[in-house]
C-alpha cells in the first residue's frame, strides 16, 4: 500500500566556525524550505583560506527527504 | 532552435518485494509529481533486515526528466 | 548571521555543435527557470552517433545555485 | 548513555536462482552465525556462466551488525 | 606450460522483463558469437521509462571469455 | 621472522555530539572487544535529522588491528 | 522477440586540433571497421606536450555498437 | 592577458586535538612556505590509536595556491 | 540445497622483501587462524621508506573465505 | 643506466574562452616555471557562471614533467 | 594526415609464478592474436589460494593496440 | 608544540626490470632531490610493450615527505 519514496537533494552549507556548523546550516535551510529531511550524507569538505587561515568551511551534503 | 535539457533527480524507492519493485515505485512517484521521466539509472541497492530476513528493499536511482 | 547555502542541481545539456554549447544550454536553462547559478561542474560527456559521425553532444553538469 | 556501534561484515552469497536469493542466503548465514544484522548493502553482482547460460548468481554484500 | 588468458568484453543487454533477463540475453549473444564465456560482472543498471513505467531494462555487463 | 599482519575491521560509530565522538566510540568498542587497534580511517560521514536538526552523527571507519 | 544487445568498445582517438576532433576520429574509425556505432562516452582526456604547447590531443572513448 | 593559474599541493596535517586543527596546521605551513593558499579540499581523514583512544588526527588536504 | 557463502576479510601484510611476499604473509596468517581462504584481491600497495630506500612493503588484500 | 623519473604536478588553468584554452594556459605556465612538461591529463572541468552565461572555464590538469 | 587510433582490450593473464608473469602472458597472447600492442595498464590483481598458499596469480590488464 | 606536516609528491618511476625497481627508482630520486621521504603509495602500474614483450615498467607513486 505505502512504499515510501525519498528524494536526495545535494546542498553546500557554509560556516566560518566548523564543518559541522556548515552541515547544520544546510540541513536547517532544507527544513525551512519545507523538505522533510530524514538523514544527510557528507560528500565533500573544502574551504576558503585567507592569510594562511581557514576563512570559511564549505561542506557538500546530500539530504534524504520524504516525498509526500 | 531546440536543444533539449534534462534534469537528473535522485530518489530512493522502497519495497518489501524486490529491488525492481522499489525502482518502479520511485519512477512512478516522480511521474505522479509531474516530471517527464525518460530514463533511470540504478545508483545503490541496500535493504533493511529483520530476524535474518530481508525486510525492505531500498534502491537509490537517478531519473532523467525532460525540462519543459 | 548569514551563512550562504547552495543547492547543486544536475542537468544534461545537448547540442549538435559541441560539448561547450551543450553545457551552456544547460546553464542557460537553469537560469531561465529562476535559479541563481554561480558555478557548474562537468560530470559526464557522451553523445549520439549516426553514420559514423557525432550527431549530438550530451553533457551532464552540476550547477551550484544560491538558495534564497 | 549508550551510543550504538555496528560492525560491517562483507559476504558473498551464491544462488542458482537469482541475485536476490544469493543476497538472502548471505544475510541468513550471518544471522545463523549469531550476528544481529540490521541492514545490508549490495557491493558487487557477478556470476558463473556455463554453455551460454547463467549458472550461478554471486552477490557481494556488506551487512551491518549491532555490536553488543 | 599453459597459463590461461581471458578476454573481458563489455556488453549491454536489454529486456522488457527484468535486469536478470537483460543480462542473460547479453551472455547468450556472446555465446552465439562463439565466445567461451566463463563468468560475467554487472557494471551498470539503467532503463527506459514511458508514462511513468519502466519500459526497458538495460544492463551493462562484462563477460570473461577464455582465449583459445 | 616476524612480518606483522593487520586486520582491517569496518565499524559504524554513532554519537549525538559530533563525528569525532562517534569515531572515538567505535575505536573504543573495538578496543573493548580485545582488538589491538593501531590506526583508523574515516570512510563515510552521515547522520540522522529530526525537525531540521542533526540528531545523530554516524561515522563509518576502518580500524587497523594487529593480528597476534 | 528480439532484445537488442550492444557491445562497448574502448578506443583512443588522437588529433593535433582538439579533443572533439580526436573523439570524432575514433568514432569514424570504428564506423570504417564495420561497427554500427550508436553512441559514445568520454572516459579520459590527455595529451602530449612539446615546448610548453599542447602537441596532440588524446581522448579515450567507449563506443556502443549494436551487435547483429 | 591574465588568466590565473593555480597549483594544487597535497599535504598531510597532524594534530592531537581534532581534524580541523590538523587541517589548519597544514594550511598554515603552506602559507609559511610562501604559497598563496586560496582554498583547500579534504581528501582523507585517518588517525593513530593508542590504548583504545585516538592519539593523533591525520588529515590529507589539497591546497590551491595562486601561481605568480 | 547448499548455496555456499563466503566472507571477505581485509588484511594488511608486510614484508621487507616484496609486495608478493607481503601478500603471501597475509594469506598464510589467515590460513593459520583457521580461515578457509579460496582467493585474494589486492586493494592497496604502499610501503615505508628509510634513507631513500624501500624499507617495508605493505599490501592490503581482501581474502575470500568459505563460511562453514 | 638511466631510468627516467617524472613528477606529476596538478594545476588549475582558467580562461574566459574555452576549456582547451584553460588547459593550454596551465601547460604554458608550467613550462615558463622551468618544468619539462611531457604530457598532461584532464582531471576536472568546471566554471564560473554569471547571468546565466559561462563566465570562466576552469580546468584541473596534471602535468607530467621529466625530473632532471 | 593520419591521426592514429588505438583500441583498448581488457585481458586477464594467469601464472603460478608472479603477477608480472601473468601480465607478460596476457601481453604475449594479444601479440600472438595479431594485435599491435603498444602499452598496457594494470587494472586488478587477484589470485587463487590453496592450503594457505598463493596458487595462481591473476592480473587484469588493458592493452592499447594500434588500429590499422 | 610541533604537529608534523607532510607533503605528498606524485612521481612516475620507470625500469626495464620490474615494477618494484621502478618504484625504488622514483623513491631514490625524491631522496636525491633532498626530500625526507617517509612512505610511498602505489597509484598506477602500466608499461610499454615492444614485439609482444614488456619493454618498460612504469609506476606512478605518491611519496610522503616530512616538511621541515
Amino acid at each position: 500500500m505505502s512504499d515510501t519514496v525519498f528524494q536526495k537533494i545535494q546542498l553546500v552549507g557554509t560556516s566560518n566556525k566548523s564543518f559541522s556548523d556548515a552541515a547544520a546550516n544546510a540541513v536547517a535551510r532544507a527544513h525551512q524550505l519545507g523538505h522533510q529531511v530524514s538523514w544527510f550524507e557528507v560528500n565533500e569538505q573544502r574551504g576558503a583560506v585567507r592569510d594562511g587561515k581557514i576563512d570559511q568551511f564549505q561542506v557538500t551534503i546530500t539530504v534524504g527527504c520524504r516525498v509526500q
